[in-house]
């Protein structure tokens, strides 16, 4: 149990550290006008990759959660015990503080350097209304985070089905996040993950504390739904509870 | 088989609510100028995103058309029966509509959003002439969908023939989605799927809707032509028709 | 024989649309500054992709050359029989004409739409000196040619031997050829393949053809460079040659 | 032996060529303002396209490490036997410094072209400080290239351990690699690999090499620190020790 929360810990802290380092240290990297930074693109594509390369690396070990929404959602869906949610949800939310804390000793490597508490998406965190990229409002905010956590589930549940081709889940999951990032980020920074989006709230400050409420709760419902979804989808039976090979 | 169109359902969701999604939302993220939004390239890879992922989850229980191009294609090349012809493409359409009708709650989420019913690609709807994004005419815009859906379901027949690599079909046929789109966007905004036209020209205004006809004819077109090549190109024989697990 | 030629036509043509297809028809959607179009990088996605896709799809038929210096390379490697090289060849130039011939179709439906025969690049054609994007000398244009083309060759070589993962080889040739594109594009824009220069040299106008000499001589010197080279390190039997399976 | 370091050899110069080519010749392609050029996601893409398509050709015969990082940290991981480390290493520093000068033959190619040995980033160098494209300093350079190259060999001991899906791993490994330069070209440019930093500071000028010392210094303090942390978390036995098939 300790090398998988082991695994959980590492493998949060590569998503955040990888995620949210590519959006704070190289998104707009030479300002508005140049297009030599990666934009949106780039970090969807660094989110995606960070949960791609993470689980063909930790998944045999832990299952590859690195997300509390995913832990839930596999509960809801019959693929992961309650004992170890509370566990692995800790170790999560720990990884990805972590990589936050690293990730502020880089960035504060560059003269100038400094986190506007007030600033929509300000140190990579995740906001709705006036803390939104595009101001987009918390009923539309949270609309999104549900409905992408839960098609994320199905995603997660669907491709490491034991019907479906062996050794590609982590190839699709990873790409997964991408497409939400794809679609998402002007409207919430997209989070469809609590312990990514508390690792930076930590440290953007007062505002950002004060909306995590929402990216605990619309990630966490969308992913029970997306694991009863898929848990009727797929006709998923409860033999296969609690074996981290599964989810992947 | 509630099962399977379920699947069809959720997976044209899936596709319409990510690839238009990220069109909608954020491909001119910052506005002209601003290099942070996803451009053509992002969305290609949006669209191409949804196809893979959406393959990998679901095409174990309905083969993953998610397109009714694609279910024509299949049956004129002897991989699809006739009798779930009908059953699939109702699915595609409500699935796509669904996402549709989701897509906008959310975008209506931002202070100013609107349609206008005159742009070109408006709510990521095709188009030709006036309606096109480059303005191309009817007859160049009818060749693009029909020589690029023919292409797509000789990929799609290819990848999944039984002498192809085992598990790679989703991987190729998305990322052929994301060719296509890389090809043609600037030409009709890029259907090749009738369901996906269907669905956002329901909320992009009548002149979208007065276009529809192309983007079911011309894929459906090119679908017919590109499964009875491969049909022949590829020898494939009757007896896997009606086996969802071929048509990956 | 007639499939496999069939299907080295219609991956040629598939290459040669997709490639020089999103170059003529996307690169540059809306202008300078503009950064919606899908710029050098998604040119060189869709060159790889079209590979990729046709890999999948057609390479369990005809090895999936697509590519006249991956026919003479594989010959001098010790993978294809001499007698196959002039009809494949012919096939490869054949199906790229055609995709030329159809992008122009497609093309010229946008008003103003006009080739002009003395600009780098023009219609997507492969130039050094004057015609080189970048204006880069011919010296360098060969070198260029040659060692990406050699290189291009140890991957295809690499990836399809016996001892390399099962189903991978279309996945790493596709990316491959992205890859070279991302790197010279500015120097020659990128051929490595005589039939991908040729055919859009038929429509480019008298410049580029008086260049071609260039695009068929340095690709075809690279391949066999890389055939022979892989051909020693890999320690590659003849028992394999004529086995389409091998080469794709 | 020979032939492994032939691989090495060989797929360091194709690390080299194509990911400092990329960024040489194509990441600013047109200049400021033009969003033709690949930009960073750009040349991110071609580094990790390196290593993927050159572990599938080249893994089979040498483990594709490229890297002396990665086999330094696959000796502390217990992967691969220290009397073989020198001729690694070796072998990687020379290929990679043949690339570089067949790179300065093709850049010189373009009328105008100079190295500016006072700017950051020039011909493609890692630097801090003064020499960091973002003015990074030196302390946060340092944490930047041991966490990344760290988790670099985390992913690389996880992909190719036993219980990791078969096949998978060049495909992780290469997609890491283009993780990590989304996340950190900004700071130093990205090493995470001490043959490609002297590689192209042999030809970057006097302030390139004085940086050296760091870029052999991180990585390798990296791979230990990864190697160690796998090597206790996937509880990797030493029978593997000195098969290279394990460290594609």
């Amino acid at each position: 149990m300790i090398k998988r929360l082991a695994a959980e810990l590492l493998g949060t802290f590569w998503l955040v550290l990888g995620g949210c380092g590519s959006a704070v240290l190289a998104a707009n990297f030479g300002g508005e006008g140049n297009p030599l930074g990666i934009g949106l693109l780039g970090v969807s594509l660094a989110f995606g990759l960070t949960v791609l390369t993470g689980a063909y690396a930790l998944g045999h070990i832990s299952g590859g959660h690195f997300n509390p929404a995913v832990s839930f959602g596999l509960w809801a869906g019959g693929r992961f015990p309650i004992r170890d949610l509370a566990p692995y949800v800790v170790a999560q939310v720990v990884g990805g503080a972590l990589a936050a804390f690293v990730l502020l000793q880089i960035a504060g490597g560059q003269p100038g350097f400094a986190i506007d508490p007030a600033a929509p998406g300000t140190f990579a965190s995740n906001g709705y209304g006036a803390m939104s990229p595009g101001g987009y409002g918390v009923a539309a905010a949270f609309l999104c985070e549900v409905v992408l956590t839960a098609m994320f589930l199905v995603v997660i549940m669907g491709a490491t089905h034991h019907r479906a081709p062996v050794g590609f889940a982590p190839l699709a999951i990873g790409l997964a996040l991408t497409l939400i990032h794809l679609i998402s980020i002007p409207v919430t920074n997209t989070s469809v993950n609590p312990a990514r989006s508390t690792a930076v709230a930590l440290f953007a400050g007062p505002q950002a504390i004060s909306q995590l409420w929402l990216f605990w709760l619309a990630p966490i419902v969308g992913g029970l739904l997306g694991g009863v979804t898929y848990g009727w989808l797929g006709r998923d039976r409860p033999d296969i509870v609690g074996n981290p090979r599964e989810a992947a």
